[in-house]
């Protein structure tokens, strides 16, 4: 058995109405909340009210800043950390997706650092190690998607608008100390979006199953997050107030949330791949993994065909006498098969790439998202990465 | 799905050779440790002079107190933590087995509140429910057995020397920072012990996975440590230089710990009747699980058919065509032969138990052990009890 390490720092808080707890959790952290969501949709669907109202319940002051964006930039959160040191907040509550968490734990790392420029921190900033920085302010987060674990990671996704990148970054302290997934805050979520947002679990459980850095107790995570998904996507996206269905979407992902984040397993080349077409598109994130994952699953599967073939069972794909080498070397068509019973079945032309992107695109690979690449059990060239994108034109 | 919370607050180092890893590890929790251990076996087998140098090495001042026995009582916590105290110490390293581990969180809790008698704090003395106490002081745990979960739980069992009662308790604060895993600390365990305290993680798990405070978190991790306990277990008693074996049983015993630790499923009426036999005689803690077990899936197998059903077929004895029902029916004769197998089936009359103890350990369990009782899914009177370890004599 290889060497591991993990934990779990957040105190996670699962299931239908524990929104409603609030109150009783919130005090924890302190007394004054700076509460970060996106106005379009938190407000309009109530959940921002009924929040601020549960926090004031508890006596905490609440500082509301309802202008997070889809994709959160750089002077969104100086601007926002600015308040919130001017308030003199005692920390961050994020409702809504990984925009709203991400917001929430990046403004609590920078108020931590009295302000400044988070750019600074970013991958090509002047400190994106982050030596020397303080630990974040504390955090709390409540997620109403299925699909980016940022409940349960220490990493935020800021882009920086020098260059229109968006490097994933987070240190130990930068992960929530309470997350509250209520599945009832999801049965509102649009079909395209439960779409999009599931499938990017499903690849960061498969991915942490063929990565490098998979362990012992990531593989228990990822094992059932692919399962769950397969098992549960479609009633979710046909049928969005189903909320066992829900349940299980939300279960799925924190736990594969959980093996890319402090079970330090870790996404690879597809994600890697599929970021950078998000950067030059602005194609939604799951859909850009549909993309590259064939390909990349052809350039790999034996690579481990124990981990492919099993791959290849939990997907459904599996038959009969089939051995491990041709459960493994399946594995790329148990995947397509998989993107296509859930209508996500996409070429990068599809969502608007061409070919002239394919070389900024591989820049970007290999700025900003090598960390992931290098968690493939292949090695990947800068040869490898153009080809993979030009197989999945 | 049900709602549940959880968490892993500790830093858990997991595989051969980590132990080399605490000059890297303790600075982090302070300066001047007290390490905790007993002489017998700690000192004999050459650990305790190989942690005391790797602490030394990170420049750590290191106490030792080498005075750990077997069944820690709170004279000795009192003793410990004033010395703890005296010396100016930071926090406490913990090695060994359940013993040692739980005396390191005792005294770090104690020292917290500025030393004091221990006993205040256990069942039936002045404050139990710890209302008011200050947090734990950092704790380290290096466990050298595989049985007894205690480096991932907040729980620790101290020996009240008025009336000989061994209540568990602990609070959020009282897990350790950092635990490190190391099978090859487990190379030398005797086959008795290994018996003992593997049995006991099976309990652990298969108690977690039948209890009402079973969550779809804790399902994963029991199941595992069954599957893993059923397939290791025998290589380990008798090759118990197999580093695999070893390995495999230490990762059940902690995936098993977490269940009922901070995933906060629970052990059940097993372990709450297996207790308190454990009061009355010098029985193995294990052995006296192994005792009740039998009688106590007689009495509940058709509490939750689905689970029930779902050990029978984990233990190994489920026979093609059997229903759901059939198999839990199956259950009580599954865990027997599983006993059986690893030489673990005993009565309570092996253990040195009479019928006349009857009386004083049913008292005892309602007093000590009422909380494991609870999470039983059928609710056992004092009748029930009675009758159960009657049935196991």
């Amino acid at each position: 058995m290889k060497n591991f390490e993990f934990s779990i720092p957040t105190a996670v808080y699962f299931g239908a109405g524990e929104v409603n707890r609030i109150p009783e959790l919130a005090p924890k952290l302190g007394k004054k909340a700076m509460l970060l969501a996106a106005k379009d949709t938190m407000r309009a669907l109530g959940f921002l009210d009924k929040v601020e109202g549960l926090l004031k319940t508890a006596g905490i002051e609440v500082l509301v800043s309802d202008d997070v964006s889809p994709n959160p930039r750089d002077k969104d959160i100086n601007r926002q950390t600015e308040a919130f040191l001017k308030a003199g907040c005692d920390f961050t509550v994020g409702l809504g997706g990984g925009s709203a968490m991400d917001s929430a734990k990046a403004v609590a790392f920078l108020a931590a650092q009295g302000g400044g420029n988070i750019r600074d921190y970013l991958a090509g900033g002047s400190n994106p190690e982050m030596a020397g920085v303080k630990d974040a302010l504390k955090c709390m987060v409540i997620t109403t998607t299925a699909g980016t674990g940022s409940e349960v990671t220490p990493w935020w996704v800021i882009t920086n608008t020098d260059d229109h990148e968006k490097p994933g970054t987070g240190n130990d302290s930068t992960i929530a100390e309470i997350a509250i997934i209520d599945p009832e805050l999801m049965l509102t979520i649009p079909a395209s979006i439960t779409k999009g947002t599931g499938i990017d679990v499903l690849f960061h459980a498969m991915e942490a199953y063929i990565a490098n850095t998979a362990t012992p107790f990531t593989d228990l995570f990822c094992r059932e997050a692919m399962k769950l998904v397969v098992e549960n996507l479609g009633t979710a996206i046909e049928d969005g107030k189903n909320l066992e269905a829900r349940s299980n979407m939300a279960w799925a992902n924190t736990i594969a949330g959980i093996a890319i984040g402090e079970g330090k397993s870790s996404t690879v080349g597809i994600h890697a791949l599929g970021h950078s077409i998000g950067g030059q598109t602005d194609a939604p994130h799951g859909m850009t993994m549909a993309a590259i994952g064939p390909a990349y699953m052809r350039k790999t599967w034996d690579a481990d065909i124990e981990r492919y073939a099993e791959v290849t069972r939990i997907l459904g794909y599996a038959e009969e006498g089939m051995s491990d080498k041709e459960l493994a070397a399946k594995s790329p068509e148990a995947l397509i098969k998989t993107l296509e019973k859930f209508d996500c079945r996409v070429s990068m032309s599809d969502l608007g790439v061409t070919e002239a992107m394919i070389e900024p695109m591989t820049d970007s690979v290999f700025k900003t998202m090598s960390g992931c690449l290098d968690c493939s059990l292949k090695v990947l060239t800068r040869d490898d990465v153009v080809q993979l994108y030009k197989d999945s034109l």
